[in-house]
């Protein structure tokens, strides 16, 4: 019998997952329906397709559409934003039909649990990259550690969406914008919180980016994380309540936190305020506006902006803040704006991406645990590069796993009702298996 | 013919408008309806002028209720939280009533300014001390130095609700709550932005308490001010459109500032981020988790914060922060709670007003004029001291001239319709006398 697949979004961050649902549809007998706003620039993709695929386009304003391609499905993709999860989540709960996302469970979400197990429908979500295949990997290695008898004493993981070597070139931040940049921009804008030795350790935003780790990962060197908002919340569902260290980090190249650290300082990230700007204020005009009045008028913009911040005016700081053109003549180009909207745009034309470049997922789990009275330490390390500007790491990580779950999900290999996040083994065992066996997407362990 | 005034909300902030409104009810021949959510403790006040005036029980909740208690009266006074006054002036328009409030306009209450002006109705706004005075005492001085044909070209103005001398204590910050506390827990947390010599300046939060300057009042000595959010925003009500300075700040006696600027960058004021504390956990546990894991384990916690701050470890900043108990083991009480909850539960206690306390408002503006191709320099200042625990200053330099405003309205003497804020002579210069005559409420200038 056919299972009826829908996916709600195919924006470019769906390629991979479209890619794997094509290949995987005549064999398990699918019918994918794409159902996305503008679905012109699926019809080449699924053109060689079209006795098992088809798409629709689609308004999520129209309610009673999304019903509908609902009722008409087995089981729901959402690749939408996250914000319009809880209204599909709904309608498929109504429907009695199993929802899948790359998401995070939000409290809306979470909300449906017990609706949704009535209803006998899965909503298996925080199935792509991060959230997703960091759960399954670092379960992997709990579970591991485990069945030889060892106890769990310290998880530090990081994640980063980068850039494969080549793609660096002389940008000296080696960042280029691979997700969402408002994101990337207003990344951290709160209180970091985890444990170190069973103590809460908080950090402020404005001390977040001076305080790395500096971590390796094999083939590709060094980077260094920063911590993420809220590492406590994943002690529940990785069974680690008594756990004495617990940190989430995001991964950044060498030297990218420090120059960060500096446009936090001077003020540059805040999207509280409207400066009430005319879009010729020039960028060396708005760095100056945040310096204190000068008392050494003869030093140039750089030299006093060095001065305040306490950086050596030809060190590597200085060097990408200059790269960026803070202190050149050149205008904002941006009324009325705030100061993280005006350093997105900025950023947007620095940090984009080019059609050659490839992209670079880095994950990398630390572990210590106690076995046998002697502290282990274990690293799980994974780097995934793009193939191509479609194909990118970012849309095979998310969307491989997914389509995996998916996958699963239709086969009835997962029996699971309500909420559900890829914590169990019976889960993720196959995907993380077939990533490896199918994609050569494999987590690199070390032992010391 | 008698005027009807009802006053909406009536507490402890509201003591000296009442005590004003009963003073002239006879002579005015009005006729007061003070309707408040517990009118209970207006019994005492009202008791010896039951002929004029009456309380009444009231729920905001209750629409047909508002609607009544407005359609009965000639003109309102809201007291309410500042929040509620759209729902109050939209009432008031229906009903063709005028309105009066020590609020700031919001994009609400601007967006019924047609709406009122058609209706006949005005909506008398910012009428209290802060806004309120400071635009009448500015807009007198502005006056006074166009009619002299002076230019102004720099414009400060200071406000700050603070303690009367003897109130000070050993208090070493030299202030206690006199005014919404979680507003001074949160005071600045965006970007101040103000003019200096024509050219932009903007203050992040990380720095706007480390960028003060110090004022000195007559018979009260010196004080600090910082940049309030935003200074901008007066050059157009004060037709200041092509002053080269401007900047509006709020004032603390000296030493206060530099002490919370270090509560910032600990990340005490934080209030994006609930910590999963539990409430018994300490205030030095607390200020530990802030700071970078100790490679000094000999030092203790002060010494540590110090050392992490570039603090003097026997210096003020630290003693105001040990002062607080901030390296005590006392609990911090409240579980789950952002860090500036937890600093506003403390600070409740620590800057507590006593009955026997008086407060302090003080108000300085500072100009700067050209006049017959010389630079002039005016300072107006303002210090109003509390009479008792019911009459304090806020209370009066709120009130007073807010019963003012609504005395004019009422007698005819405001013509326009529509939203109004006090700078126009007609309005605030018979106010201002009123103050000083009646009341001794005066602003002291000096020029130079």
């Amino acid at each position: 019998m056919t299972s009826r697949l829908l996916l709600l979004g195919a924006g470019r961050s769906a390629s991979s997952l479209i890619q794997y649902l094509l290949r995987h549809a005549p064999t398990e007998n699918w019918f994918l329906t794409v159902a996305d706003v503008n679905p012109a620039h699926l019809a080449p993709v699924l053109a060689a397709h079209s006795q098992y695929a088809r798409a629709v386009p689609f308004d999520l304003a129209n309610e009673a559409q999304l019903e509908e391609l609902v009722s008409q499905a087995d089981a729901v993709i959402s690749m939408l934003p996250a914000a319009l999860h809880p209204v599909v989540a709904r309608a498929c709960v109504r429907q009695g039909r199993h929802l899948a996302t790359a998401s995070y469970v939000s409290p809306e979400i979470r909300a449906l649990h017990e609706e949704a197990q009535a209803a006998g429908v899965t909503l298996l979500m925080e199935c792509g990259l991060d959230p997703g295949l960091d759960h399954m990997s670092a379960m992997r290695a709990i579970a591991h550690i485990r069945a030889r008898g060892g106890v769990v004493t310290s998880f530090k993981s990081y994640c980063g969406g980068l850039l494969a070597p080549a793609a660096e070139g002389d940008n000296p931040w080696k960042y280029k914008f691979t997700w969402n940049p408002r994101n990337v921009v207003l990344a951290g804008q709160s209180t970091a919180k985890f444990l170190e030795n069973g103590l809460p350790r908080f950090i402020p935003y404005q001390q977040l980016f001076a305080r790395t780790e500096t971590l390796t990962v094999p083939e590709y060197g060094d980077f260094e994380g920063y911590a993420n908002r809220d590492s406590l919340s994943y002690r529940a569902p990785y069974g680690l309540e008594e756990i004495p260290t617990i940190l989430r980090g995001t991964l950044r190249r060498p030297g990218y936190c420090a120059a960060w650290h500096a446009l936090v300082r001077l003020g540059l990230t805040d999207d509280s305020v409207n400066l009430d700007n005319p879009e010729t204020l020039t960028w060396a005009e708005l760095v100056a506006a945040y310096l204190p009045a000068s008392h050494i008028p003869h030093l140039d913009l750089a030299q006093r902006t060095a001065t305040y911040l306490g950086l050596n005016p030809t060190g590597e700081e200085m060097g990408r803040l200059n790269w960026l053109g803070l202190f050149s003549d050149r205008p904002v180009g941006h009324a009325q704006a705030t100061p993280a909207q005006l350093l997105e745009r900025l950023l947007a034309e620095k940090w984009q991406l080019q059609p050659h470049d490839h992209d670079l997922i880095v994950m990398q789990h630390l572990f210590e645990f106690e076995l046998d009275g002697i502290t282990h330490r274990l690293t799980s390390s994974l780097a995934v590069e793009g193939d191509d500007a479609t194909h990118t790491g970012m849309a095979k990580t998310v969307g491989l796993p997914l389509g995996m779950a998916v996958r699963r999900l239709l086969r009835g290999e997962v029996p699971q009702r309500g909420v559900l996040i890829p914590v169990q083994a019976d889960l993720y065992e196959p995907i993380l298996e077939e990533l490896a066996a199918d994609y050569g997407i494999r987590f690199h362990e070390e032992e010391a």
